[in-house]
């Protein structure tokens, strides 16, 4: 009901480009079988997106004694994406080009004390023109940036309703970097970040229903259905790391008790490496990337202690993603972010036996696991994809109001 | 991606055709304005509606002084829908006129020893011819019938892969059907039926994200996104009475233990009355209906007992809804099937507490917690709903398999 025609229009465009940029260079007759769609329409979406020179014509190819197909391709230098991972500590900022190839990179550090609003903008502005500058593109042809910011994000509004990391409330943030910031501007959160990243680029692609679930200090479980990210009514759907695995169990500083984040968060690994081995070596209180890694390291090395709490974080995560199996029936759950980077394939093969054990035969027979194939930082690479997605769909419209150009602009 | 714009628009069909059922008469500017349809898709959907006869002309109304606005209706007599409710001890069948109204009932007691495919096809296919000859309408306007059973389904093959209750395997129910039967005949599971009938005329309509709870002596979460049925990749999305709310709680008959079905189906409800007051005169040890039927007398009569057994029962339902809350952010929860429907507004106001002290704030405050509506039984309204949909997803397509004449045959 609250799809349109545009709608429709806007997600075949993104599953044309998608495709391409999977598989470069192709004819429009191998899009549509790709993709599913009618030839004509594959043509007309291939017509608008080389108007737009996001594609490139490359040439032909020989069909079998028949006319010879034309090949079209990514217009790599057709146009660039930024991409901005803000999180507790840092705030990391890619520069892609259109095949999301990473043409640059800026790093800042955030101090503990950093806690204005109007710091982190500056912060965020002084990498974002660091890139272009380091990039050498023309600042002309950057199509947009999205923005990653950890809390609760009003999308439309561009405005941080909360952030508990620096206790921020309704911080109208695109407002603030758009007086620094002279291209279209797109904020969410990490999760839909990475969901978004893999359904253009990753495990996702050429998928219908997929789930992503990220383990790291949080956790959480990106939703794609229909080949698109389900986001809620209010943008806060995904609150996996919140809902109850163990009824009464481990208090969570949500305020409940038993949430899956507590055994599978990078925190709860912790726990369960203290409640099996208090004295470990593996053990570092105060810091959980030591921690992790030292357990990836000891799987590794076949210890048995790091053998054991992999197998038990298997267990609790196991049992929470055959809840994901059962209830939504997906075709791909997605392992991702970076505890399951570090602990990889012990932790995939001891979470595949444990969904296979709890899970119900029939969608059990139906879904993979995986870990997350894409070689970068999925969240800047996620915001860069809401930036590409925001131009796409704004093909034909008037400029957003916190933008100064768009693709439909620059076409005129 | 797996979208067509055929999709689209069938989904606009049903958007329009649910609106003006939902409040007739309706001038096609009412309708777009409810539907967020553009006016122009309004008019070309209504346009075609009323030469398939679903709606019918009735009038003007006057538009401030403007041109008169024409008000369109549904045609309640322009064809006819059956619904079939196949459970473990009865087939319940249902025939509706257009408006949803029930023109004809039929009722089947199915014996504890019916096992044989062929007796049930038998027994179904009489009780549809029943409700024809009660009803008195033509058998030419018919446009299908749906059946309902509990199992897992093939939609697209029409056959019941496995039905535990009669120990079922691969069997063609609608292959056999059609033999007898002679109108489309359209399959699925009653959690996707009651899920439906909410879309189409209960609290689901015009909701863009909705979670059906449905409370029987299994549970099962029935799931719309974007107003449309998720089916998950092998039409088993739903199975949220098998996901974990105690690790290693309750042994299931899934063989896992701690479901959430052993928690809040009524035999787990029989369980919370028997660990609270082992001898109490409520407890029916080999009747679950007259148990859950004892607690709502005992409830509404404030026992004591009673009381405490629905708020343990609304404690275990609570935290399991909220895991729904937090996972997907829908607009609506509702409360479906016997055990609700008995339970009634206690269970409804000690749910929505317990959800209310565990959900996160964000999305507990964009989500309503409500009964079941729907004054009838939901399972054959939404069987014959599906019909309903696949006379008008087949309209303008050759007829399926399985089905003698379409919608789109009628018309010709
Ligand atoms: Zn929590
Ligand atoms: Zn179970």
């Amino acid at each position: 009901m609250k799809r349109t025609s545009r709608d429709i229009r806007t997600a075949n465009r993104y599953g044309v480009l998608r495709q391409i940029i999977a598989d470069s260079p192709a004819s429009r007759q191998e899009v549509a079988a790709a993709t599913g769609l009618s030839l004509a329409t594959v043509a007309t979406l291939v017509g608008e997106l080389l108007e737009l020179g996001l594609l490139t014509e490359v040439g032909f190819e020989d069909s079998d004694g028949g006319r010879p197909r034309g090949l079209v391709a990514v217009h790599a230098a057709g146009g660039a994406l930024i991409g901005v991972d803000v999180a507790e500590t840092y705030i990391h900022v890619e520069l892609f080009d259109l095949a999301l190839k990473v043409l640059a990179r800026a790093d800042t550090e955030l101090k503990p004390g950093m806690k204005q609003p109007d710091q982190m903008v500056a912060h965020i502005a002084d990498a974002i023109a660091s890139v272009v500058v380091q990039s050498g593109v023309e600042p002309g042809t950057v199509l947009g940036a999205g923005i990653s910011m950890p809390g609760q994000v009003d999308r439309e509004g561009g405005s941080l309703l909360y952030a508990p990391n620096w206790d921020w409330h309704d911080v109208p943030l695109l407002g603030l970097l758009a007086e620094h910031v002279d291209y279209p501007l797109y904020l969410d959160n990490p999760l839909h970040a990475c969901t978004v990243a893999e359904l253009w680029f990753g495990a996702a692609r050429g998928r219908s229903d997929v789930v992503v679930v990220n383990l790291g200090t949080g956790v959480g479980a990106g939703i794609a259905l229909n080949g698109e990210l389900h986001r809620g009514i209010t943008n806060s759907a995904g609150e996996w790391g919140h809902t109850t695995l163990v009824l009464d169990g481990r208090l969570c500083h949500c305020g409940n008790r038993g949430c899956v984040e507590t055994y599978v968060g990078a925190p709860g690994i912790m726990r369960n490496l203290r409640e099996l081995s208090p004295d470990s070596p593996m053990l570092h209180p105060d810091d959980q990337t030591a921690t992790i890694e030292a357990l990836a390291s000891g799987a590794a090395a076949g210890d048995p202690v790091a053998v054991e709490v992999v197998r038990e974080t298997a267990r609790y995560l196991g049992a929470a993603i055959s809840d994901l199996v059962n209830l939504l029936n997906p075709e791909v759950v997605v392992l991702s972010s970076w505890v399951a980077g570090k602990l990889g394939r012990p932790l995939l093969d001891e979470v595949r036996e444990a969904v296979a054990r709890r899970a119900l035969a029939r969608p059990l027979a139906a879904t993979e696991i995986v870990l997350c194939p894409i070689p970068t930082d999925p969240v800047s690479l996620g915001a860069a994809t809401f930036a590409l997605e925001g131009s796409l769909a704004s093909v034909g419209q008037k400029a957003p109001r916190t933008a100064s150009k768009t693709l439909g602009d620059r076409d005129r």
